[in-house]
């Protein structure tokens, strides 16, 4: 314990999410959030032209960023937070951080981006690869085709594949498109830990990306002879670019430097936590880091984090990290890949005027119309079942080629039937990841939401019906810095660890919503109906999804459109005879 | 032939539908259309109350219509479309006449409909049962299985099963609803033929419907021991009720009465048709009835009537008749029980409120604007497979709890593009029955298009495309009335029979869309993908859509709710958490 009056000392937890940074100052003692900033990045998402030079235009899938404007947020957030808060500078006595991930940075030796020389600012590949850049698809697919090739043991810790998000998949990328930048990179570095390194003058690579995005597993990364299998020039990918001192979450990284503390107006050597993850954060933000525990981040997408106490292979989790969430236990990761951004699609494109209509005239949104005509529905009354495949399937079939379906539509179907559909589709999508663990040996027993969505309490409820588990909700509206917070505490010394500190600081409305049994019989009912539709489209009964994926790609390929300027050839062929009326009128063209 | 000017020698052809009837005044030498007019029935479909008694509530599935509505049609229609045409009454040759079908009145001996009668007026089952009644499937689905267990030869003749819309059906649901009503029934007889016995004073049944709809196959009906074992009041239905002398189509079944020609203001004695059916007549207004002729009628549904030489089984056919449609031929007839009305239901409920701006904004409707949109696309361009069955399967899986589905959506997926294969789901399912007559021994080689949808030049040209046919239009905006015309003036002696009237009256664009190879060969892959799922959850691979419904039903029979007005209780067990923000504050709750 450090010799500082607790009840004064604070921490400053900073998330750097897709589009800002936020920075949150929290009090040590018991977790109060009293003060926070937001800022923006600059150049947001660049993900149609780098807007940073010249508006180049950039490939499709392809999403970057500027590593400038996350130290913006260090220098206009973090101390617009702490005057929020009035608190004292002097009173912080800690900084942790979250970041988005995979998000890479290529870096010289010294840790300056590439982008930020002058010689290469203007080629895509200097710049910082967000988590959703995913061009680099190509190379994850035959990552994963050598591994099954060649039994690599780790790619069991990954649920059988890696995705085109993570660090070998966009490193492959970056030598295959463009091998000087490549060649000018001496390090491949995780935004998470770039950040850190910024603040302290020193490098260390988080255990947990290390271990998710990393391929880092048990001491070891993939070895050389798979690299060199990948591609020769691959062979050192992991001596020369990526190799590094590993940091545990919750140590210290070190102490703020002096150009850090200018930035940031906070102390010089204040503590700075090894750097993480917004999902893995969130945890000990909610005081859920208990094995059985599953913490679910429901936003645009969900992530799923939870800690077991032993190792064991899930099919379909996005990876097992020991350490990866708290020390002392392994953390499990799973996902699904649309969840809230499938119902604002929804809105986005399939809800009638008259509908906008009435929300407006009541002065409420349209999801919140949906979901108050389908919470007045019984379970089933809707006769539908959806697949929450719109933006394909994370766990546990790991398949991004699969599509959305809704099955049962009738002409008395009706716009907030489909809205449920796809709701309860995202909840069995979760029950799913829920059983699959079970089954694998990773009982959960509560279901802790965090995330935009925990707003929607007949979402909520939904869920813990559809999976009979207790659903708790974490308290904060700002989890990821407060778990950042957490992490800071615990870097400073006042509390012994995550777990500890979470007890103090997390905090979660235990089973806020809890199943009800009759509604659980009943979505039984719609579940199996789900499972066996997920099996069929997602396990090779009908492949129709890939199929479909591959002839639209083709179809636009082949020969774009727009729409309102050509009309198509099949058109021009046709004759029109337009029907004449009256006493003797008669139309052109070839009667019989 | 008759000795007569033709070039001034006119026929009247009155056209019964849905909700109002249409005369058409047409010259006998070569069909042209003089003059018409409508009239609304006055009390349209009663299918929520008896509105021309008291408004008692109806049960669900009924619809129900008043006899004396059809009268009305005659006395102001008529006269005005033969003002319209400026033709003098005494130049009116003959009167032929199309309804819906099957519609069955309920009648005395004499003619008079049992709801007349004041002592039946508030008993629902003595009104017109119009076509979409469809509230006696329980027995028609023990007609089926009975017909089946005992192998009854008749049953093939309906591609293995008759409708809940027919003669059968509708009249073992009186008896077993309305004893009453059933016994003072003395004839249960066809709106078509109903309409001919006011103009004629003779009831002929006509070939058509008895033979599509009153399962008269072969000089027989289905025999008393068959109908006695459905319910053993039932034994004489076919002796007592049913059994008339057969009309064939085109034929004269008497001349205008006194008191019918008081009505319609045309000499008495003028020449009336057999009564017959909107669809079948439609296609000697086309000029299409030869075999290989497949005549579509698209509308809210589609109904395909073909003639061939020979008689055949086909799988999931609505019903072969001979003499159906034109004497000489057997008449073949299939639908789609939903089409337009999916279009219909798509644009009603899901298209979002800027397509509605930018429609108004352009001055044309949603449909064309989709259409617009959809026609810019590369067939697959949307990636996406539907299956047309919103409104059930009439052919060829003749199963009326299937469901529509959708499948490949993304969260790029835009109105215009589920738009687009709604329409090209209906493309396939026709293509399905096309198929389906050609393997049975009835091929097609042109399909020719009637009804509102040939409006559509883009799904005109789809169906072209997607069935490699060539795509004939009918001429006429009035194809029933004009059917009828023809059928008119085939009984008043100006043509020998239908087929040779149907060459000079008759109008269709031969071939006016022409199957584009391309886009044939691209739609094959997508029908190739609508054969996998039609066969799948259409023939028993997943009866999720069966139990769907099955669902739906027992949870709207549990606990009907009103929207808005009722919470549900799940809702009320939550224990929601207002998370707060700022120095110390703290929300009330469980926390932990």
């Amino acid at each position: 314990m450090v010799d500082v009056d607790r009840q004064d000392a604070v921490v400053v937890g900073v998330d750097f999410g897709t589009l800002s940074g936020r920075a949150v100052v929290v009090r040590v003692a018991d977790g109060a959030e009293l003060g926070s900033a937001v800022h923006e990045y600059r150049h947001g998402v660049m993900d149609r032209t780098l807007t940073a030079h010249e508006n180049e235009v950039l490939p499709p899938d392809w999403a970057l960023q500027v590593p400038g404007d996350y130290l913006e947020v260090l220098r206009v957030a973090v101390p617009a937070a702490v005057r929020a808060a009035g608190v004292r500078p002097a009173d912080v006595v800690g900084v942790g951080t979250d970041f988005t991930a995979c998000t890479m940075v290529p870096v010289r030796a010294d840790g300056t981006p590439l982008s930020e020389l002058p010689a290469l600012a203007g080629r895509p590949h200097a710049y910082v690869k967000l988590w959703k850049h995913h061009a680099a698809q190509g190379q994850a697919d035959r990552i994963n085709d050598l591994a099954g090739d060649r039994g690599e043991p780790w790619i069991d810790r990954y649920g059988g594949s890696i995705s085109a998000e993570w660090e070998f998949a966009k490193g492959l990328q970056v030598l295959e498109e463009d091998p000087e930048v490549y060649a000018a990179m001496d390090r491949w570095v995780e935004a998470a830990d770039w950040i850190v390194w910024q603040l302290t003058g020193r490098y260390v690579r988080n255990a947990c990306t290390a271990g998710y995005k990393g391929i880092y597993q048990d001491g070891a990364y993939p070895d050389r002879s798979f690299l060199a299998a990948l591609n020769p020039d691959f062979a050192d990918f992991v001596t020369d670019k990526l190799a590094q001192e590993i940091g545990q979450l919750g140590h210290a990284a070190g102490g703020l430097t002096t150009e850090a503390a200018g930035w940031t107006g906070l102390p010089v050597g204040t503590a700075v936590a090894v750097g993480n993850v917004d999902a893995h954060v969130t945890a000990p933000a909610a005081n859920a880091v208990e094995p059985g525990q599953m913490v679910a981040i429901m936003g645009t997408s969900t992530c799923h984090v939870v800690n077991g106490a032993r190792a064991a292979e899930v099919p379909g989790m996005c990876g097992v990290v020991r350490g990866g969430i708290v020390e002392g236990f392994w953390g499990y990761e799973a996902g699904q890949s649309g969840v809230g951004d499938i119902f604002g699609w929804y809105v986005d494109n399939q809800v009638p005027e008259s509908y906008a209509v009435e929300a407006r005239a009541r002065g409420i949104g349209v999801h919140e119309l949906l979901t108050e005509k389908a919470a007045a529905q019984q379970v089933g009354g809707h006769g539908l079942v959806a697949l929450d495949w719109h933006s394909g399937n994370r766990s546990v079939l790991v398949d991004h080629e699969l599509s959305g379906l809704v099955v049962g539509l009738t002409l008395t179907t009706r716009p907030e039937d489909v809205y449920r559909a796809l709701l309860e589709a995202t909840a069995f999508g979760t029950r799913t990841i829920v059983e699959t663990f079970g089954a694998a040996g990773v009982p959960v027993s509560e279901l802790v939401v965090a995330g935009g969505l925990l707003k929607n309490t007949f979402l909520m409820q939904m869920y813990a019906d559809v999976t009979r588990l207790p659903l708790s909700t974490i308290v904060s509206e700002q989890g990821p810095a407060l778990g950042s917070a957490i992490h800071a505490a615990v870097a400073a010394g006042y509390y012994p660890d995550v777990r500890t500190a979470a007890r103090s600081m997390g905090r979660r409305v235990v089973a806020a919503y809890t199943p009800d049994e009759d509604a659980a019989l009943a979505y039984d009912a719609l579940y199996a109906e789900y499972t066996a539709l997920h099996d069929h489209f997602g396990r090779g009964g009908n492949d129709v999804m890939h199929r479909l994926k591959k002839i639209r790609r083709e179809a636009l390929a082949a020969r774009p459109r727009e729409p309102g300027t050509a009309r198509p050839p099949e058109l021009r062929t046709a004759r029109e005879a337009a029907p004449g009326t009256g006493r003797g009128a008669r139309t052109a063209g070839a009667h019989a």
